[in-house]
């Protein structure tokens, strides 16, 4: 996506660790115009997929979702990090791997907003190793509803997460792929 | 708002200790259609106050504040709560006491978002106590940007929150204020 790329070379920063900050308009500051861009992009891509539920995960995936939600006229789910204890029966749950806060956690949603009549459209801010995302696929799964597909905003392409999704044969769909950054000089290379 | 109370009535969910449910359509799960009503009464309510900002926090504001955001063509920004120890002179802090997890936690916003040229309208999905409402208002403040008002989904009217904001004369606009609910019979009363 063109003006995505365009707006993460613009107003990205790219820090040591492979960190690339776009809290100016992404996951900070929201720049909801981009975001409704966005939202029409990932109609397109999804599009003839039947989508009826946006599923993403707190926190910064949710103005993304809603746009989305908005898109495809489909009421949008986010899943919770869970803070305390689960009460077992009523939500469905997943362990995730922060490799940001190093230590790993349960994200879950209420068993009441998803079902096997919900074909699920994923989306997320970024894609690294995956570990958001595979933890919201078992949601699904464990659901028995339909995974009609994952959109992703920014995909780190030289972390495994995207490529382990895409030979499983889920439809991931990420605006834009970084292939490469350059903390030093601030290069960003997209992949084409 | 009449949609709004007709929606409470029909889906919330009166728990005990004052617990209003209402994540099938508002904090889990979120119905985007109705989202863009409540966006379009905060628009009215709000109108000449020359809101140039959203500001809301984490986790279930963000979605009310993007699509606030795109009613008034202007740039959403969400508090974080802070996981780690703040870099002093980049952010604004706060501390918020949360009732519910009977703890204190920091709230913060980048420095480079939020400024003296900002008019500030802060959204939220709850008023309780005020306690998350009157950080978000002291990051303001400390931005020394100007606040245009607030904007609740619901108020809880028998909780002090509301009170004690209206009598600092801040601008606090509740799209549906409970004054009285009951655990037993389910039945939550309006006011008018």
């Amino acid at each position: 996506m063109k003006l995505l790329k365009e707006r993460i070379q613009q107003d990205g920063k790219v820090k040591e660790g492979n960190i690339l900050k776009v809290d100016s308009f992404l996951n900070h500051q929201i720049d909801v115009e981009l975001l409704g861009e966005i939202a029409k992009e990932f109609q397109r891509r999804f599009a003839d997929t039947g989508v009826n539920k946006i599923l993403t995960i707190e926190a910064s995936g949710i103005g993304i979702a809603v746009e989305v939600g908005g898109v495809f006229n489909a009421p949008v789910l986010f899943a919770k990090k869970a803070k305390t204890k689960n009460i077992a029966g009523e939500v469905y749950t997943s362990k995730v791997m922060s490799y940001t806060h190093g230590r790993e956690f349960d994200i879950i949603v209420s068993k009441d907003f998803l079902g096997k009549d919900d074909r699920v459209l994923i989306v997320d801010d970024f894609l690294a190793n995956g570990a958001a995302l595979e933890g919201l696929i078992s949601l699904v799964e464990a659901a028995g509803a339909h995974l009609c597909g994952c959109g992703i905003v920014i995909e780190k392409g030289f972390q495994p997460g995207g490529e382990n999704l895409r030979k499983k044969g889920i439809k991931l769909e990420s605006l834009a792929i970084v292939d490469a950054m350059d903390a030093e000089t601030g290069v960003i290379t997209f992949r084409e």
